[in-house]
Formats: structure tokens, sequence, C-alpha cells
């Protein structure tokens, strides 16, 4: 077996694992250890727990066991939630059990800036070089839908395994986008938050998921890196065959000052990384929701160039915005050839329509039927290759008035607008995307956001992706297109 | 009467008129004029309605009147919902009994990009200047909480008027926006969208809204102006005493294209535009959302110039962003003194917690007396000049389980959360703002909207202004910040 073979093992053990320690739970049910435990339970992972406390007792009806030696025979993954002096034997403990990686949630190690952290951090990359991958210390672990694995606190989190795999440096933007899982239209092969990154970190982590077979869009919050040689390699290696997103925190002056204090990582100048993602082709974003965003239009969109958008929509300053953030990306609103502008014009309501591009419906109440004739008339234009539906939903709660007040779901035909992007995509063999804005977000407006929840749903399960705002949708689109416009240009333009 | 003063006095009865004609409405109670009237009653105003229409009949228990002329007596103002080609004699009408303005909501004028509508437009024109102002055509109107004048469609904005006008060339922003009052904290003196602006436009209104003594606060959508000149030397005026937020829209290329579509307005570069904001202190936003944050800063905090900024949380990760945007600004995170960190460290959990600022607090759960109390040990270093308090309440939902399942609400103190903020404010000194970020936003955390929506609402009850990111409450406070720094060295620093 050659060493990628073996780094592959390693990580589908600790990916997917059957026996996992929880090494640090009390019996009172509360501290991170118990906490992990109890959401390991509740999001459902089926291979054997084994909590260890020198005191013993029992906890969720498992026996704790005194010792990490106390399990009975090997494990393959451990979870250590000790105080940060008692986790270098803790781990020790572990590898001589045949763990093939552990996660140490505690923190108190180099982040804490004193002479003790650092040198008990020392102990844990001493024990790692031996034998035993590790995450952390100081983070939130690792997130597997599919091995049943989840964060510090992540109860809830989705167990559906998707192809986006996300690695960071912080626990808090881990958390964050894994909880996006859930609703957001982005599935998981897996998100770890590494912390400190005393073992396993950035450029092992991308090669590892750059070759993963379960894994097409990799994400990745970075304070620092380790080794930036040795890091751009591998990452210009990892980007010609699947997009790397990149979120780098810390690019200011004084971004970088609280860069150290968080995570002990030495930042790098905007100049440096600006030029080192470019010439990568990694896809650059600035927060973790553009993060989720560009990692939703590669999931659902087809990768290859856009040049051409039409927007269909109410509000004509929707069109001004379009384009402004279009042409950043190199994209344009063409405008429509006029044959098809007189025929969008016959469906559309008069006067305040407009069917130049981008084409304003006038009214945010136009059927679905419309609005998807309307679509494929778009999309008959050799220049538009896609196409973004602007639904304008919270409108509806003001016309409730003019129905005697029915309850704001019976009123809006959720269903058949999503149909409609469906149809549109399917006979017009352009994408579709769609754009649910919302800002009636009052205490008297939860119907409205129930709406936009189910819109979301009801798009999503067709297959259409779905973002908050135009820029966004624009921007997304615009980073899988100049991604693949560096690929074509490179002659590696093959999407999987 | 000089020529301000009649301005203004013709102004007063635009957005506080006492008798209005609706022309346009229809028995059948659909179209614009018809939804216009309705959403008058709705809101409450509560001076005399015409509406008017040729078949005569009856429409909410008001005789639809057959003409302007046959409405007895002068009326204040009007609201034209008819047919672009019945525009023109309906406005003299108008004229005629005695109207102080109009507004147009027709569409079919300039921006149709026909000869037949330039014409017409032409003739409103022509009709304004003998002594009736015109708003629109093209437009949602004028929403005047005082007034009870509302837009196309709102029949549910605030009454509560605020001391924040929004002037802007498109209909859809205007109604955005003004739907942001009802929950965002931000307040309006008025708003109006002119839309083709064939008469009334971003010139006049500004110089009318920067002498209104009940406008602090200015917010501009622009995609052209009608006289470049004169529009310069206003907004260099009135930004040396009241901010003006500008979003310019069409900067790009492609974008100035959109303009030319939607309001027939002439773009500008982009490098004009920057540089012209920037000698006139105008402060630069790029999308409504920014703009009301950016409004909502300046409603709440004094106004001066921020240098340094603490930041009280959970994750460390949000303090490299934080320090990353707060550097655009010339603002930064500085490291608190020694003794500061030390007192702090003491109330705080560990390990997982620090103080250097960002103060990372490490768990979700601390309770509200310690936080206020970390907040007033940060107000007591001198370099601290605003604090910043992010609340991640969304991670309350994890911790269901291990209170067995209660209600949300009842488990997350957002009364005494805010109470900590007013608290720390009023004891130390220094402002504070709420950054309360949610990223549960599947069909089943409906509950976490829910105790988003209450804890917003307790922080604006005691005068803490409320942002969904750390990004953009640093952003809005850099705004203030850079507004005031400008007015410093200008020698206009006099905040009102």
């Amino acid at each position: 077996m050659n060493t990628t073979d073996r780094a592959a093992e390693t990580m589908e053990r600790i990916l997917n694992p059957r026996r996992v320690a929880v090494v640090g739970v009390t019996s009172s049910g509360f501290g991170f250890g118990s906490g992990i435990l109890s959401s390991l339970i509740s999001i459902g992972f089926d291979g054997e727990l084994f909590p260890v406390n020198p005191k013993g007792g029992s906890i969720h009806g498992l026996d704790i066991r005194t010792s990490v030696e106390a399990i009975p025979g090997d494990i393959d993954f451990a979870i250590i939630a000790l105080p940060a002096h008692l986790v270098p034997d803790a781990l020790e403990s572990c590898r001589r059990k045949g763990a093939a990686g552990a996660e140490i949630l505690s923190a108190g190690f180099r982040e804490s800036g004193t002479p003790e952290g650092a040198a008990l951090e020392e102990r844990v990359r001493a024990i790692a070089a031996r034998g035993i991958r590790v995450i952390g210390p100081n983070c939130f672990g690792v997130y597997s839908p599919r091995g049943g694995l989840t964060l510090l606190p992540g109860p809830a989190l989705s167990r559906e395994a998707g192809r986006f795999a996300f690695l960071s440096q912080s626990g808090g933007h881990t958390i964050d986008i894994a909880h996006m899982g859930t609703w957001h239209g982005i599935g998981f092969s897996a998100a770890i938050s590494f912390g400190n990154g005393a073992d396993l970190r950035e450029t092992e982590l991308l090669e590892y998921f750059g070759r993963d077979p379960q894994t097409d869009i990799i994400g990745m919050y970075i304070e620092g890196v380790d080794d930036g040689r040795c890091f751009y390699s591998r990452l210009r290696d990892v980007c010609a065959g699947k997009p790397v997103i990149v979120y780098k925190g810390g690019l200011s002056e004084a971004g970088g000052k609280a860069v150290a204090s968080h995570t002990a990582s030495m930042g790098g100048s905007r100049v440096i990384w600006d030029s080192l993602l470019r010439q990568c082709n990694a896809v650059s974003v600035d927060s973790i929701p553009a993060m989720a965003d560009t990692a939703l239009a590669f999931t659902r969109l087809p990768w290859r160039r856009y040049r051409g958008i039409s927007i269909v929509g109410g509000g004509g300053a929707l069109g001004v915005a379009a384009a402004d953030a279009a042409d950043a990306y190199g994209m344009e609103l063409p405008v429509l050839a006029a044959d098809l502008q007189e025929a969008i014009m016959a469906l559309l309501p008069k006067p305040g329509s407009s069917a130049a591009n981008p084409i304003d419906v006038a009214n945010p109440y136009v059927p679905a039927n419309i609005l998807r004739d309307v679509l494929l008339l778009a999309a008959r234009d050799e220049r538009v290759d896609i196409q973004v539906l602007v639904q304008l939903l919270y409108h509806y709660k003001a016309a409730l008035g003019m129905f005697s007040n029915p309850p704001l779901e019976e009123i809006v035909p959720v269903e058949a607008l999503a149909d409609a992007a469906r149809e549109a995509v399917d006979a017009g063999g352009k994408p579709v995307v769609a754009v649910l804005p919302n800002h009636l977000r009052g205490a008297d407006s939860m119907d409205v956001e129930k709406l936009m929840r189910s819109a979301r749903a009801a798009f999503l399960s067709r297959g259409i992706p779905v973002f908050d705002d135009l820029g966004s949708a624009v921007r997304s689109i615009g980073n899988v297109s100049r991604y693949m416009a560096v690929r074509e240009r490179r002659g590696n333009a093959v999407s999987p």
C-alpha cells in the first residue's frame, strides 16, 4: 500500500469510524465531552461509543469507562475534551488503542500564548508523529454526515451527505456553514474544524479531499498556513480539477494581529494572498454566507463559462444592480433580440413592464405559467447562458387585504412557481436560479418568513438554487464562470 | 414670502395633505388607483379622500367622482394612476383645483423609449412648470408617516415618524426600505420614489430635506442626475450639516445601459462618482440593506469619530473579520490594558476565552450580568470608543435537548441581554451595538427566527442598534466615523 492509499485509509477510519471513545464526559451531562456525546446520540451515530471518565458511572445508558485502557478492544477514533494538561497522556492512550485519529476539542494550547500551552501542543505533535492523526486542539471537530460524526455543538446537523468539503481554522465558521447545510441547499462530504492545526491541517486535508471521490467542491477558511510553498503547490494542483473556495481571514494589518491571538498563525499580506489565489485559480470569497452561496452555485449549476445573464422579475432597479454585479465578472445582460422582446411583451401586463433585459414583469403577482413562458422565450436568445428569476414574494402580504386575509401560503403559488422554473430549465436548456429577497422581517410577518422557507425548499427540491438577493446570485454565478474560464484557458476544462 | 419658504410650504402640503384626489380607481377594486386608495385607508390617512373615475359609483363607502372638476372645493394633493395618455389632462385639472402636487404612478412615459412616451412626459413637465409639483411618473409615490401617505403598494408601513428621508429613482428600493422601517429600527420623515423625475427630483428634494427640521439623515438611490453641477453643489452644502447616504446604481458600463432603460437617466462613470461623493463627504453604500444599516447607525449612535472598537462575543474568527472590516475605515481593535484583560478573564469561563480584544467569551450561554461587567471593564480602556456585542442566540437551539425541550423563548434571556447592553452604555458611557446573526433558517427553526425578532425588538426598544452580521455593524460604525472625521477636518463637526 503506498503513502496516499494509507493516508486515505486513515482518513476513512476518521470520517467513518465504528468504535469511538469520548474522553472527558461528566456524569452530570454538562461540559464539552458530555455535549458532544449527546450530539452524537442525537444525530444517530450508529457505531459503538465509549465515554471515559476516571470516576466511572454511566451516561445515556452507556457505561463510563474509567480510562481509555479500560475500553474493550481497539478504537477507530477518539474525541478528547479534557483540561489541556491531561490531553497528551489521553492522546497517547488512544494511540496505543489503535485509533487512526483523535479530535481535541480542548483549548489552552498554543493559542493561549503561554509557554505551558506551547509545550502541551508540542507534546501533542510529538505523539501524533508516532502514528495517530490529530484534529485540533482548540477546535469543534469533525462533521461527517455519512459517518454520523458531528461538531461541538451539533446535535441537529443534516445526515444527508453531499459533495462539499469544508476545512477551517475556525470552529465558529464551521458550525455556521454546517448549520446552513440543513436548509441552504449545500450538502457536505465532511466539514473539519482543525483549530490550532497541531497535526492535520490545511495542506494535507486539501490534498486528501482533492483526491476524495466523494468530494467535488472544497471550501476553506484560512487564517494562516504552515508551509506556504507546499500549500501553494497543492492548491494549484487541486484547483485544476475541483473548485477550491477560499475565505482568507486577517488580510488587514489589524486582522493579522487578531489571527495571531485566535489560532497563533502567521497571516500574510493581502497582496501576496490575492496573487497566490489568482495564480492557483482558487475562488476567493470574503464571508461565510458568500462561501455557502458559491458552493451552492457549484453544487447546482453546470460548470461552464457564463457570459450572458437574463433577469426576469419585478423592478427595474434590480436589473441595474445585476448589471453592475455581472460586469465585475465579465458577464453581461445582453439586450434580447427584437422578436423575442416583442413576444415577451405580448405576455406581460402593460404599461410598466419591459423586455429588453432585465425583463421587468411590472408586478409581483404575474402567474407562474407566464413566467415560465417568459423564461423560455428569453432562453431562445443565444447570448443568454443562464437566467435569474427574482420573486418578490413578500409583496403578496400587501395583497392579502384584497382577499379577506386568507393565510399567506394559500394565495402564493409557491409550488407552481418552482415548477415553472424547472420546466423552463428542462424545455429551454439553460439553467435558472431563483432569488427570493425578504424585506418584511417584523414580528408580525412570521407568515412571510414561513412562506420564504417553503418557497426555498420548493425550488431546491427541483434542483433550482436559491439566493437571498440578486447580488449574491450574480456573484455566485460569476465565481463558477470565472473559475471555468481559467480552466478553459489552461486546458483543463472538463467538469466531472 | 421668499422662494425657499414657498417651496417649503408646497412640500408641507404634499407631505401632509388634507384633501387628496385618487384619480383612476375602478369600482372592482383592482388596479393601481384602487390599490393605493385601499392602502391609504389601511394606513389610516385621516384627511378627505376623493376617488375619481368617469363611470362614477362608490368604493369603500366613498362616492367616486366622475371627474377631478366634480370634487367639491380645492385639493392639496393628487394621486394619478391613469393610462399614460390620460395623465396630462388629469394633471392639468388637478392644477386648476389648486393642488400643490401630484404623484403619477403610471408608467408609459420617457422610460418606454417611444416618441409618444417622451411627448407625454414633456406635456407633464410643461403643466408642472405652470404651478403643480409632480412626483413621477413611473414611480411608487410618497410615503409620509406623519401625513398618512403611503407607497404603492404599502398598506402596512409604519405610521411612526422618524428622522430619515429617503429619495429614490427606484420604486422597488423605496418600498423595500420603507418596509424595513417596520422592524429595522430606522424611522422615516418621508420616503419619495420619484421615478422618471419629470419635475421634482434629486437636487430639489435634497435641498428641501437638507433644510427640513424634521430630517436629520438623508438617503438617496440615484441612477443618474439631471444637472450634475447643481446637484454637486447642493450635495456638498447639505453634507456639511447632515449625512447624505448615497447608493449609486449603474456605475458599471453594463449597469449604465440598464439605467437608461429603467429611468432614462444618464449614468456617469464610477471614477467621477466616487470622486464626487468623496469631495462632498457623502456616505457611499452599495445596496439597500447597507443603506438601512448606515441610516440605523446615524439614527442610534452619537455622531463622532470612532477609532477603537471592542468586540465582545463568542468565536475568535469573528474578531478576525471585525479587525479586517475596521481597518478599511481607519478603525482598530485596540489590545486592552493588561489589568482590564486580567479583570475580564476572571469573569469568563476557561479555557477557550480570551480578553485581548476581541473578547472571546468562549461559549454562547454566558449570563447577561457577566456580559454587562465585561462590557463595563472594556469601556474603561480609553482607546475603546464603541463596543460591539455579538450574540449567537441560535446556539441556544442546540442546548434545548439538555433542558427537556422547553420553548426556546423560555430559556433565552433576551430581555436581560438587552438590559445588560443598556446598562453598559449608561454606566460605561460608550455606545454599544448588538450583532445577532442567524444561520439556522430551516423550516424546523421558525422558533429561532421568532427569538431573533424579539431579541432585535428588545435591543432596539432600549436604543441599542442591531445588525445581522459583524461586517455590517463595523461598516456602519465606520460610515459614521469617516463622515465625522471629514467634518472635523473641515471645521463643521457639530452634531445636532
